[in-house]
């Protein structure tokens, strides 16, 4: 019988989003799937995790013949959950987070549950992809890109990654006739110009509300900004390095001129 | 009149953590001093942002003489509130972040809500720096440690930072005549084994309890983790870029075989 991999599927939007629906429609075309998905939206959760608190995992019946789990926390808690409750006798071949309603491109890496999931993953060992859709509505329509990223499953299931555990993957909501094809890239150097609107609540208590724009800052023409407005999909080999290694040897005078 | 620099402080631990008011204390003999904390613990939010809740910022009298607010959100929230609603007309000199009540080194940087804040603060542009201290308890001795962070952030108000904007300093919890000294380090490729305790809440519920045990793999001596084992305050000079320079090319073939 043919090896049928093992597909990990998880997001951030929750288990009703229809992004995940769409990533389990094409997963399921190229293995074995089990989904873990958080109960409630969890946008911009980051590489949270759930502490202090214990977490639930409630079985549901919504994608049809598949084992799929809401989680009471962060998109991370799905993947730990997953991998020690779920999975603990079988190892994921591939885990795909996604897709999300939006980008996740440049520094939204950052702030992304859909992200922070994949690598988590990507942590443990497992290839791992993050998936996003360049529009934010609930209804945005996901058939187009399916193909794109079949393709690309089927590519890192055949192929594996080198060198790197973890794309970061965005898809311009543009006509299929419009798509240049799959670019490699760095993370753009792009900022968010935010601001709070300020309120009152119904009590009379003051509140403020986090908004903003995404603004790109970056002029290069080898980032996933640019792919994108270029109409190609953006594949962008992540990690959890952060370390500023060109920093490095300017800092070391601080080693002799700092006492202890 | 001397400038005297603004220094903005910030942890996860929360306002009332003991690790903050040691932080406060060293910040104010340098400059002025601006405190926004969590109203709660936060520790593990990562770069957690509050999007679907309005945010609550209180001021609060416990730092005598200094302007200090409790906010209702993630410590990257009190950063980007800070900025946007309390420091709007004066930029910071300097951010500080904890000191954090246990290890901030190696991959508890991607977890770490201290570390986000610091990173929060260095996306517009501030030096930031994160400390931890090696002690997890809350009732820790920060009292040693509180002659070296005033001689890194003099060092720095005084110097800047060169190819950087965020450091993330790890202290041991080993008396003074033990301390070696400042090493300047690449971020350790460790782990956590983890595991989930389970039990069954009062009402009957199954629940899973994270936990876990951080396993270093790395066996370089200029990882933040071989500095602090040998008794060296470990400076990794940190970023916000994830990509994986090194997996640019290994992927470029990917564009021309995978169709779109």
């Amino acid at each position: 019988m043919e090896y049928r991999p093992l597909i990990f599927i998880t997001n951030d939007d929750g288990i009703n989003a229809p992004g995940l629906r769409a990533l389990v429609d094409v997963a399921r075309e190229l293995g074995d799937v089990i989904v873990v998905a958080p109960d409630t939206p969890q946008s911009g959760q980051g590489h949270a995790i759930t502490l202090r608190d214990p977490l639930r995992l409630k079985k549901v019946d919504i994608f049809e013949g598949l084992d799929a789990y809401e989680c009471s926390g962060t998109p991370v808690d799905c993947v730990k959950l997953g991998k020690h409750i779920l999975l603990h006798q079988r190892e994921a071949d591939l885990c795909v987070s996604g897709i999300n309603h939006g980008s996740n491109a440049s520094l939204n890496i950052i702030y992304s549950g859909t992200m922070s999931a994949a690598m988590e993953a990507s942590l443990e060992g497992i290839n791992s992809i993050g998936f996003s859709l360049l529009d934010y509505e609930w209804d945005a329509d996901f058939e187009p890109c399916k193909t794109h990223i079949r393709e690309l499953m089927a590519y890192v299931l055949e192929n594996g990654m080198e060198n790197c555990k973890l794309l970061n993957v965005n898809i311009p909501a543009v006509p299929a006739t419009v798509l240049k094809g799959f670019k490699i890239c760095r993370q753009a150097e792009a900022r968010w110009i935010e601001r709070y609107v300020e309120g009152e609540d119904p009590r009379g208590q003051k509140y403020y509300w986090l908004t903003g724009d995404f603004v790109n800052q970056d002029e290069g023409d080898d980032t996933d900004v640019w792919a994108l407005e270029n109409n190609y999909i953006s594949v962008v080999p992540s990690g959890h390095d952060l370390t500023r290694y060109n920093a490095i040897s300017a800092l070391k005078k601080l080693e002799a001129e700092v006492e202890v």
